[in-house]
């Protein structure tokens, strides 16, 4: 494990604390907010929190890696040779980031037909983005990272084109008062999602040692924090309108 | 760590037990609660729940937390070099002191507009007084601490302004029954509030050691007990009270 300072490591170990609780926060909150939709938005809000609680699980045990990985006393960190365990991450988006897109897909209440065609496709490519991801980070060469990374990017601009190419005529065809936030929702996940990337490329930018690691740990914290527990709440946030411009027509 | 004597080290210990249980039964009281409560209301009272959850997870890390930073042998109190980590404080606070004010938002049912406008600038305003705060918490130095504590109070005093002066609108529109209760709980909000930059001063006022220790762990928790789940329970009180009147006059 790269030496750290006894600062980093707080923060890192702040950061996993606070994410751990966001989580738990976003999951009950979704799943209370569960009876406040309509039938048909159950389940995108439902799967809205099993990300959201899968991602909590996953934080439980980066939280107790890291402590495992670090002892502090009176004030130096001394790595302990347990090795802190990075693949929770990747374990954790191979099941999360397929679901994320699926959220969109329910919440739009497209058809049987679309909705089956569209999950597919997204939840795929997003597999596929973690998939290709993963032996990139867990290499220390840049040349392996940028390798895995690159081939990483091509399912993601593939998923990038179908948010906001694939699905506009979708779009077009929410009701009027919601269509701005639906749209929204797709440049969210860009946006949001843009954050991996960026972090994963950080050590092999000249960032090193324990200020690498810290930034990639805040940085995929901010990261999962705004995808799953910000975005799952939007997601409540268009069913609860949507459910009550149903209830106003009918 | 601050020296303690055994009497500190258990009053300490003990007051986090307490407010352990008293969160924790907050929650599920508020949780349970919340089926009394109608329609509108429910999101409010779903983050009075949340809140008091929160705080649960941390008083539960803030308990194990001391109790690793100090053995206790034969009434002898000795510290084991363990940091006790009190950022667990800032890290709850920053997630729920935001969450208090969105509560008081929320029982309130301005319109759609008025809430996002009053729930981003109030909660925006609460996380500024929490992340101006934190640096002065973790030092030592009694002049470092006035000056982040003088900072913090600048977002905090414009929260006490927005509370008395801008949201006296509102509180005319509340319907007459409800009007006295959710003009209270502004106030509540202010004098439980005002717990928290007292006990933050009290080590640069001369006291120190495991007195000051203790004055502060204490002061935090009973400021927490207070503004989290008494205001609560209290928001869940108007919830139900206004839950009644739109009943009856339906």
């Amino acid at each position: 494990m790269d030496p750290m300072t006894a600062g980093q490591f707080s923060l890192v170990f702040n950061a996993f604390s606070f994410t751990l609780a966001v989580m738990g926060a976003a999951t009950v909150f979704l799943f209370l907010g569960r009876s406040q939709v309509s039938h048909q938005y159950k389940t995108a809000v439902t799967i809205s929190g099993i990300v959201t609680l899968i991602a909590f699980y996953h934080y439980f045990r980066i939280y107790e890696s890291w402590q495992s990985a670090y002892v502090v006393t009176n004030g130096v960190v001394k790595a302990t040779g347990v090795v802190f365990n990075d693949a929770y991450r990747y374990v954790d988006w191979l099941l999360t980031v397929p679901l994320l897109l699926l959220e969109l897909i329910l919440v739009m209440r497209l058809s049987a037909q679309e909705t089956a065609q569209k999950g597919m496709l997204l939840s795929g490519l997003a597999a596929l983005v973690v998939w290709l991801g993963s032996p990139g980070e867990i290499s220390a060469d840049p040349g392996t990272r940028w390798t895995w990374w690159a081939l990483s990017m091509v399912p993601f601009l593939i998923i990038v084109f179908q948010l906001l190419v694939g699905l506009s005529k979708s779009i077009d065809q929410q009701p009027p008062a919601a269509r701005g936030l639906v749209s929204a929702a797709r440049w969210i996940i860009l946006i949001t999602w843009s954050f991996y990337p960026i972090v994963f490329v950080l050590p092999m930018l000249g960032v090193s040692g324990g200020t690498a690691t810290t930034y990639v740990q805040v940085g995929y914290t901010i990261a999962d924090i705004l995808s799953k527990a910000a975005f799952g709440i939007y997601i409540w946030v268009i069913a609860v309108q949507k459910s009550e411009l149903s209830t106003a027509t009918h």
